[in-house]
Protein backbone atom coordinates (compact mmCIF):
# COMPACT_ATOMS: atom_id res chain seq x y z
CA UNK A 1 0.00 0.00 0.00
CA UNK A 2 1.27 3.72 -0.85
CA UNK A 3 0.83 7.00 -1.37
CA UNK A 4 1.45 8.43 -4.24
CA UNK A 5 1.35 12.23 -5.42
CA UNK A 6 -2.56 12.87 -4.64
CA UNK A 7 -3.36 8.90 -4.10
CA UNK A 8 -3.52 7.02 -0.45
CA UNK A 9 -4.21 3.85 -0.24
CA UNK A 10 -3.57 2.64 -3.46
CA UNK A 11 -1.83 -0.80 -4.84
CA UNK A 12 0.81 -1.95 -7.14
CA UNK A 13 -1.00 -4.61 -9.37
CA UNK A 14 1.47 -7.23 -10.99
CA UNK A 15 0.18 -8.66 -13.95
CA UNK A 16 0.83 -12.51 -15.29
CA UNK A 17 0.84 -11.71 -18.55
CA UNK A 18 4.37 -8.83 -18.77
CA UNK A 19 6.38 -6.77 -21.75
CA UNK A 20 8.44 -9.61 -22.24
CA UNK A 21 5.19 -12.20 -22.99
CA UNK A 22 3.23 -9.43 -24.83
CA UNK A 23 6.91 -8.91 -27.45
CA UNK A 24 6.92 -12.41 -28.24
CA UNK A 25 3.20 -11.99 -29.27
CA UNK A 26 4.19 -9.19 -32.11
CA UNK A 27 7.66 -10.18 -32.29
CA UNK A 28 9.07 -7.08 -31.34
CA UNK A 29 10.44 -4.85 -28.95
CA UNK A 30 7.61 -2.12 -27.32
CA UNK A 31 9.51 1.25 -27.71
CA UNK A 32 8.85 4.88 -28.10
CA UNK A 33 9.59 7.13 -31.26
CA UNK A 34 9.29 10.84 -29.90
CA UNK A 35 9.12 12.96 -32.90
CA UNK A 36 10.10 16.77 -31.96
CA UNK A 37 10.07 19.86 -34.15
CA UNK A 38 8.84 23.15 -35.52
CA UNK A 39 4.95 23.16 -36.64
CA UNK A 40 5.34 22.25 -40.20
CA UNK A 41 8.13 20.57 -39.87
CA UNK A 42 7.26 17.45 -40.80
CA UNK A 43 6.71 15.80 -38.02
CA UNK A 44 3.29 14.14 -38.81
CA UNK A 45 4.89 13.68 -42.27
CA UNK A 46 7.47 11.40 -40.54
CA UNK A 47 4.71 9.66 -38.83
CA UNK A 48 2.52 8.36 -41.29
CA UNK A 49 5.59 7.14 -43.54
CA UNK A 50 7.01 5.31 -40.33
CA UNK A 51 3.58 4.04 -39.63
CA UNK A 52 2.83 2.65 -43.25
CA UNK A 53 6.96 0.98 -43.04
CA UNK A 54 6.72 -0.65 -39.91
CA UNK A 55 3.08 -2.08 -41.18
CA UNK A 56 4.66 -3.20 -44.56
CA UNK A 57 7.24 -5.32 -42.10
CA UNK A 58 4.74 -6.91 -40.41
CA UNK A 59 4.79 -4.41 -37.05
CA UNK A 60 2.30 -3.24 -35.03
CA UNK A 61 2.95 1.06 -34.25
CA UNK A 62 0.76 3.37 -32.93
CA UNK A 63 0.93 7.46 -33.19
CA UNK A 64 0.01 9.56 -30.60
CA UNK A 65 -0.42 12.64 -32.69
CA UNK A 66 -0.02 15.95 -30.02
CA UNK A 67 -2.91 17.81 -31.80
CA UNK A 68 -5.53 14.61 -32.18
CA UNK A 69 -4.84 13.76 -28.53
CA UNK A 70 -5.93 17.61 -27.91
CA UNK A 71 -9.54 16.28 -29.18
CA UNK A 72 -9.82 13.67 -26.03
CA UNK A 73 -7.58 13.31 -23.59
CA UNK A 74 -5.80 16.57 -23.36
CA UNK A 75 -9.24 18.82 -24.30
CA UNK A 76 -9.00 20.06 -20.93
CA UNK A 77 -5.87 21.77 -21.53
CA UNK A 78 -4.70 24.93 -23.53
CA UNK A 79 -1.17 26.35 -24.58
CA UNK A 80 -0.37 28.34 -21.48
CA UNK A 81 3.14 27.55 -19.90
CA UNK A 82 1.52 24.96 -17.54
CA UNK A 83 -1.13 23.44 -19.96
CA UNK A 84 1.93 22.72 -22.62
CA UNK A 85 3.95 20.71 -19.67
CA UNK A 86 1.15 19.00 -18.44
CA UNK A 87 0.00 18.06 -22.43
CA UNK A 88 3.76 16.51 -22.68
CA UNK A 89 3.58 14.85 -19.51
CA UNK A 90 0.31 13.04 -20.31
CA UNK A 91 1.47 12.25 -23.89
CA UNK A 92 4.74 11.13 -22.07
CA UNK A 93 2.88 8.95 -19.76
CA UNK A 94 0.89 7.24 -22.41
CA UNK A 95 3.62 6.03 -24.86
CA UNK A 96 5.00 4.64 -21.63
CA UNK A 97 1.96 2.43 -21.74
CA UNK A 98 2.29 1.90 -25.14
CA UNK A 99 5.65 0.86 -25.44
CA UNK A 100 4.53 -1.45 -21.99
CA UNK A 101 2.01 -2.86 -24.19
CA UNK A 102 4.93 -4.01 -26.89
CA UNK A 103 3.54 -1.45 -29.63
CA UNK A 104 6.55 0.94 -31.09
CA UNK A 105 4.99 4.03 -29.90
CA UNK A 106 5.08 6.97 -32.35
CA UNK A 107 4.63 10.70 -30.78
CA UNK A 108 4.93 13.40 -32.61
CA UNK A 109 4.38 16.73 -30.76
CA UNK A 110 6.14 19.85 -30.73
CA UNK A 111 7.41 19.62 -27.34
CA UNK A 112 9.71 22.66 -27.74
CA UNK A 113 11.26 22.48 -24.27
CA UNK A 114 14.38 19.71 -23.30
CA UNK A 115 13.49 19.63 -19.96
CA UNK A 116 9.64 18.28 -20.60
CA UNK A 117 11.52 15.68 -22.85
CA UNK A 118 14.03 14.76 -21.04
CA UNK A 119 10.99 13.87 -18.38
CA UNK A 120 9.64 11.99 -20.84
CA UNK A 121 12.61 10.35 -21.29
CA UNK A 122 12.79 9.36 -17.32
CA UNK A 123 9.61 7.85 -17.35
CA UNK A 124 11.43 4.82 -18.96
CA UNK A 125 13.26 2.54 -17.77
CA UNK A 126 15.71 1.58 -20.25
CA UNK A 127 17.30 3.02 -23.58
CA UNK A 128 13.56 2.50 -24.96
CA UNK A 129 12.75 6.13 -25.78
CA UNK A 130 14.32 7.40 -29.31
CA UNK A 131 14.31 11.15 -29.98
CA UNK A 132 14.02 12.08 -33.48
CA UNK A 133 14.58 15.47 -34.20
CA UNK A 134 12.91 17.07 -37.40
CA UNK A 135 15.95 19.45 -38.68
CA UNK A 136 14.77 20.46 -42.13
CA UNK A 137 15.00 23.65 -42.48
CA UNK A 138 14.51 24.68 -46.27
CA UNK A 139 11.41 22.55 -45.79
CA UNK A 140 10.16 24.53 -42.59
CA UNK A 141 10.78 28.20 -44.26
CA UNK A 142 9.72 27.51 -47.58
CA UNK A 143 5.82 25.80 -47.04
CA UNK A 144 3.19 26.24 -43.98
CA UNK A 145 1.25 24.32 -44.78
CA UNK A 146 -1.56 24.94 -42.34
CA UNK A 147 -1.23 29.17 -42.50
CA UNK A 148 0.04 29.30 -39.10
CA UNK A 149 3.21 30.84 -39.58
CA UNK A 150 1.55 33.18 -41.31
CA UNK A 151 -1.25 34.28 -38.73
CA UNK A 152 1.64 33.82 -35.86
CA UNK A 153 3.53 37.15 -37.72
CA UNK A 154 0.88 38.92 -38.19
CA UNK A 155 0.51 38.62 -34.58
CA UNK A 156 -2.91 36.65 -34.85
CA UNK A 157 -1.49 33.82 -32.98
CA UNK A 158 0.54 34.59 -29.54
CA UNK A 159 2.93 32.14 -27.83
CA UNK A 160 3.52 30.37 -31.54
CA UNK A 161 6.75 28.18 -31.36
CA UNK A 162 9.66 29.49 -33.22
CA UNK A 163 7.73 32.78 -33.95
CA UNK A 164 7.34 34.27 -29.78
CA UNK A 165 8.29 31.00 -27.81
CA UNK A 166 11.24 29.78 -28.24
CA UNK A 167 12.34 26.17 -29.64
CA UNK A 168 14.73 24.12 -27.46
CA UNK A 169 16.52 21.72 -30.27
CA UNK A 170 17.58 18.19 -28.66
CA UNK A 171 21.24 18.50 -27.97
CA UNK A 172 21.53 14.35 -27.71
CA UNK A 173 18.66 12.83 -29.92
CA UNK A 174 19.31 9.37 -31.08
CA UNK A 175 18.33 10.39 -34.75
CA UNK A 176 18.47 13.87 -36.77
CA UNK A 177 16.24 13.88 -39.83
CA UNK A 178 18.66 16.76 -41.82
CA UNK A 179 18.94 17.42 -45.64
CA UNK A 180 21.49 15.77 -47.39
CA UNK A 181 23.34 18.12 -50.12
CA UNK A 182 20.48 20.59 -49.81
CA UNK A 183 17.84 18.32 -50.30
CA UNK A 184 14.83 17.08 -48.12
CA UNK A 185 15.02 13.24 -47.64
CA UNK A 186 11.61 11.89 -49.01
CA UNK A 187 9.31 10.73 -46.42
CA UNK A 188 9.88 7.25 -47.05
CA UNK A 189 13.84 8.24 -46.59
CA UNK A 190 12.94 9.62 -43.44
CA UNK A 191 10.93 6.82 -42.72
CA UNK A 192 13.82 4.04 -43.45
CA UNK A 193 16.26 6.31 -41.63
CA UNK A 194 14.12 5.59 -38.07
CA UNK A 195 13.85 2.02 -38.83
CA UNK A 196 17.65 1.50 -39.64
CA UNK A 197 18.17 2.54 -35.92
CA UNK A 198 15.48 0.44 -34.63
CA UNK A 199 16.32 -2.29 -36.46
CA UNK A 200 20.02 -2.06 -35.10
CA UNK A 201 18.89 -1.69 -31.71
CA UNK A 202 17.04 -4.73 -31.93
CA UNK A 203 13.66 -3.36 -31.43
CA UNK A 204 12.15 -5.38 -34.76
CA UNK A 205 12.65 -8.52 -32.82
CA UNK A 206 11.12 -9.91 -30.07
CA UNK A 207 14.69 -11.59 -28.91
CA UNK B 1 -8.39 24.17 -38.19
CA UNK B 2 -10.26 23.69 -35.30
CA UNK B 3 -10.71 24.48 -31.51
CA UNK B 4 -11.68 22.24 -29.37
CA UNK B 5 -12.01 22.48 -25.44
CA UNK B 6 -9.53 24.48 -24.41
CA UNK B 7 -7.17 24.37 -28.01
CA UNK B 8 -6.89 26.47 -30.94
CA UNK B 9 -5.47 25.95 -34.40
CA UNK B 10 -5.16 22.21 -33.55
CA UNK B 11 -6.07 20.04 -36.60
CA UNK B 12 -6.86 16.12 -36.86
CA UNK B 13 -4.08 14.32 -38.56
CA UNK B 14 -5.45 11.32 -40.44
CA UNK B 15 -3.05 8.37 -40.50
CA UNK B 16 -2.58 5.73 -43.49
CA UNK B 17 -2.50 3.02 -41.13
CA UNK B 18 -5.82 2.83 -39.51
CA UNK B 19 -7.32 0.56 -36.98
CA UNK B 20 -8.09 -2.08 -39.88
CA UNK B 21 -4.90 -2.64 -40.89
CA UNK B 22 -3.50 -2.96 -37.30
CA UNK B 23 -6.33 -5.40 -36.28
CA UNK B 24 -5.26 -7.68 -39.75
CA UNK B 25 -1.54 -8.00 -38.04
CA UNK B 26 -2.49 -9.03 -34.99
CA UNK B 27 -5.95 -11.08 -35.03
CA UNK B 28 -8.39 -9.78 -33.33
CA UNK B 29 -10.32 -6.39 -33.03
CA UNK B 30 -9.50 -3.78 -30.53
CA UNK B 31 -11.82 -3.08 -27.66
CA UNK B 32 -11.98 -2.21 -23.80
CA UNK B 33 -13.11 -4.59 -21.57
CA UNK B 34 -14.18 -2.17 -18.68
CA UNK B 35 -14.47 -3.96 -15.51
CA UNK B 36 -16.33 -2.46 -12.41
CA UNK B 37 -17.18 -3.09 -9.13
CA UNK B 38 -15.89 -2.44 -4.98
CA UNK B 39 -12.92 -2.58 -3.99
CA UNK B 40 -11.58 -6.33 -3.29
CA UNK B 41 -14.94 -7.63 -5.78
CA UNK B 42 -11.97 -9.33 -7.94
CA UNK B 43 -11.21 -6.41 -10.48
CA UNK B 44 -7.74 -7.50 -10.60
CA UNK B 45 -8.26 -11.24 -10.33
CA UNK B 46 -10.42 -11.36 -13.49
CA UNK B 47 -7.97 -9.03 -15.21
CA UNK B 48 -4.80 -10.89 -14.83
CA UNK B 49 -6.61 -14.43 -15.45
CA UNK B 50 -8.57 -12.77 -18.65
CA UNK B 51 -5.32 -11.42 -19.66
CA UNK B 52 -3.39 -14.71 -19.38
CA UNK B 53 -6.05 -16.72 -21.24
CA UNK B 54 -6.11 -14.46 -23.91
CA UNK B 55 -2.37 -14.68 -24.23
CA UNK B 56 -2.56 -18.43 -24.62
CA UNK B 57 -4.84 -17.83 -27.26
CA UNK B 58 -2.29 -15.53 -29.03
CA UNK B 59 -4.41 -12.42 -28.44
CA UNK B 60 -2.66 -9.15 -27.51
CA UNK B 61 -4.15 -7.41 -23.99
CA UNK B 62 -3.06 -4.61 -22.04
CA UNK B 63 -4.68 -3.84 -18.66
CA UNK B 64 -5.23 -0.20 -17.39
CA UNK B 65 -5.68 -0.38 -13.96
CA UNK B 66 -7.10 1.66 -11.94
CA UNK B 67 -4.28 2.26 -9.21
CA UNK B 68 -1.39 1.53 -11.60
CA UNK B 69 -2.49 4.56 -12.99
CA UNK B 70 -2.50 6.62 -9.99
CA UNK B 71 1.74 6.20 -10.17
CA UNK B 72 1.98 7.46 -13.73
CA UNK B 73 -0.76 9.19 -16.27
CA UNK B 74 -3.04 10.10 -12.92
CA UNK B 75 -0.75 10.69 -10.25
CA UNK B 76 -1.41 14.61 -9.64
CA UNK B 77 -5.31 13.28 -9.04
CA UNK B 78 -6.87 12.52 -5.56
CA UNK B 79 -10.38 11.18 -4.48
CA UNK B 80 -12.20 13.88 -4.21
CA UNK B 81 -15.78 14.19 -6.75
CA UNK B 82 -14.09 16.00 -9.37
CA UNK B 83 -10.55 14.44 -9.25
CA UNK B 84 -12.56 10.47 -9.38
CA UNK B 85 -14.35 11.75 -12.69
CA UNK B 86 -11.30 12.93 -14.51
CA UNK B 87 -9.58 9.88 -13.21
CA UNK B 88 -12.30 7.63 -15.20
CA UNK B 89 -12.35 10.29 -17.94
CA UNK B 90 -9.03 9.60 -18.94
CA UNK B 91 -8.66 6.22 -18.36
CA UNK B 92 -11.58 5.85 -20.86
CA UNK B 93 -9.57 8.17 -23.54
CA UNK B 94 -6.77 5.86 -22.58
CA UNK B 95 -8.80 2.85 -23.38
CA UNK B 96 -9.90 4.13 -26.43
CA UNK B 97 -6.22 4.82 -27.78
CA UNK B 98 -5.58 1.13 -27.13
CA UNK B 99 -8.81 -0.09 -28.43
CA UNK B 100 -7.90 1.60 -31.67
CA UNK B 101 -4.30 0.47 -31.65
CA UNK B 102 -5.97 -2.90 -32.10
CA UNK B 103 -6.12 -4.30 -28.37
CA UNK B 104 -8.03 -5.74 -26.31
CA UNK B 105 -8.04 -3.18 -23.52
CA UNK B 106 -8.82 -4.48 -20.14
CA UNK B 107 -9.71 -1.52 -17.59
CA UNK B 108 -9.97 -2.40 -13.88
CA UNK B 109 -11.63 0.26 -11.84
CA UNK B 110 -14.19 1.07 -9.17
CA UNK B 111 -16.02 3.34 -11.31
CA UNK B 112 -19.09 3.76 -9.25
CA UNK B 113 -20.84 6.09 -10.52
CA UNK B 114 -23.20 5.50 -13.93
CA UNK B 115 -22.60 8.13 -15.53
CA UNK B 116 -18.54 8.27 -15.72
CA UNK B 117 -19.04 4.89 -17.03
CA UNK B 118 -21.71 5.77 -19.49
CA UNK B 119 -19.28 8.63 -20.60
CA UNK B 120 -16.93 5.95 -21.57
CA UNK B 121 -18.85 4.14 -23.22
CA UNK B 122 -19.76 7.39 -25.24
CA UNK B 123 -16.52 7.75 -26.50
CA UNK B 124 -16.68 4.58 -28.67
CA UNK B 125 -18.20 4.77 -31.95
CA UNK B 126 -19.35 1.33 -32.07
CA UNK B 127 -20.08 -1.77 -29.81
CA UNK B 128 -16.74 -2.46 -28.64
CA UNK B 129 -17.00 -0.85 -25.50
CA UNK B 130 -17.45 -4.42 -23.02
CA UNK B 131 -18.64 -3.35 -19.61
CA UNK B 132 -17.91 -6.53 -17.13
CA UNK B 133 -19.36 -5.91 -13.27
CA UNK B 134 -18.50 -7.70 -10.48
CA UNK B 135 -21.21 -9.06 -8.80
CA UNK B 136 -19.50 -11.38 -6.01
CA UNK B 137 -21.40 -11.09 -2.76
CA UNK B 138 -20.15 -14.20 -0.67
CA UNK B 139 -16.83 -12.98 -2.00
CA UNK B 140 -16.57 -9.45 -0.86
CA UNK B 141 -18.19 -10.52 2.38
CA UNK B 142 -15.70 -12.77 3.10
CA UNK B 143 -12.30 -11.59 2.34
CA UNK B 144 -10.82 -7.97 2.64
CA UNK B 145 -7.15 -8.62 1.42
CA UNK B 146 -6.11 -5.05 1.47
CA UNK B 147 -7.68 -4.17 4.71
CA UNK B 148 -9.23 -1.68 3.55
CA UNK B 149 -12.94 -2.68 4.96
CA UNK B 150 -11.49 -2.89 8.31
CA UNK B 151 -10.11 0.68 7.96
CA UNK B 152 -13.02 2.68 6.14
CA UNK B 153 -15.74 1.25 8.78
CA UNK B 154 -13.29 2.40 11.54
CA UNK B 155 -13.71 6.10 10.06
CA UNK B 156 -9.90 5.86 9.31
CA UNK B 157 -10.62 6.24 5.71
CA UNK B 158 -13.17 8.45 4.31
CA UNK B 159 -15.52 8.62 1.30
CA UNK B 160 -14.73 4.84 0.96
CA UNK B 161 -16.68 3.28 -1.91
CA UNK B 162 -19.59 0.77 -0.48
CA UNK B 163 -19.13 2.21 3.29
CA UNK B 164 -19.69 5.97 2.88
CA UNK B 165 -19.52 6.60 -0.86
CA UNK B 166 -22.11 4.96 -2.56
CA UNK B 167 -21.77 2.33 -5.59
CA UNK B 168 -23.95 2.02 -8.77
CA UNK B 169 -24.08 -1.23 -10.01
CA UNK B 170 -24.18 -1.03 -13.93
CA UNK B 171 -28.13 -1.83 -15.33
CA UNK B 172 -26.91 -2.74 -18.94
CA UNK B 173 -23.98 -4.47 -18.70
CA UNK B 174 -22.89 -6.89 -21.50
CA UNK B 175 -21.66 -9.80 -18.24
CA UNK B 176 -21.90 -9.84 -14.61
CA UNK B 177 -20.10 -11.96 -13.28
CA UNK B 178 -21.84 -13.49 -10.05
CA UNK B 179 -22.06 -16.69 -7.74
CA UNK B 180 -23.32 -20.21 -9.22
CA UNK B 181 -25.54 -22.37 -7.01
CA UNK B 182 -23.19 -19.88 -4.05
CA UNK B 183 -20.42 -20.36 -5.14
CA UNK B 184 -17.98 -18.14 -6.41
CA UNK B 185 -16.38 -18.94 -9.91
CA UNK B 186 -12.56 -19.76 -10.10
CA UNK B 187 -10.25 -16.78 -12.13
CA UNK B 188 -9.79 -19.20 -15.33
CA UNK B 189 -13.82 -19.88 -15.28
CA UNK B 190 -14.63 -15.90 -15.00
CA UNK B 191 -12.19 -15.11 -17.48
CA UNK B 192 -13.49 -17.55 -19.86
CA UNK B 193 -16.91 -16.26 -19.60
CA UNK B 194 -15.65 -12.92 -20.89
CA UNK B 195 -14.01 -14.95 -23.63
CA UNK B 196 -16.82 -16.64 -24.55
CA UNK B 197 -18.24 -13.25 -24.99
CA UNK B 198 -15.48 -11.86 -27.10
CA UNK B 199 -16.03 -14.62 -29.33
CA UNK B 200 -19.35 -14.85 -29.82
CA UNK B 201 -18.98 -11.01 -30.70
CA UNK B 202 -16.54 -11.54 -33.36
CA UNK B 203 -13.75 -9.78 -31.39
CA UNK B 204 -10.93 -12.74 -31.24
CA UNK B 205 -10.52 -12.49 -35.40
CA UNK B 206 -9.65 -9.68 -37.50
CA UNK B 207 -12.43 -10.15 -40.16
Amino acid sequence: MSTVGNSTNIFWQESPIGKTERQKLVNQKGCVVWITGLSGSGKSTLACSLSRELYTRGKLSYILDGDNLRHGLNKDLGFKAEDRVENIRRVGEVAKLFADAGLICIASLISPYRKDRDACREMMQDSSFIEASMYLKSWLFTRDPKGLYKLARAGKIKGFTGIDDPYESPLNCEIQLKEKEGECPSPVAMAEEVITYLEGKGFLQSQ
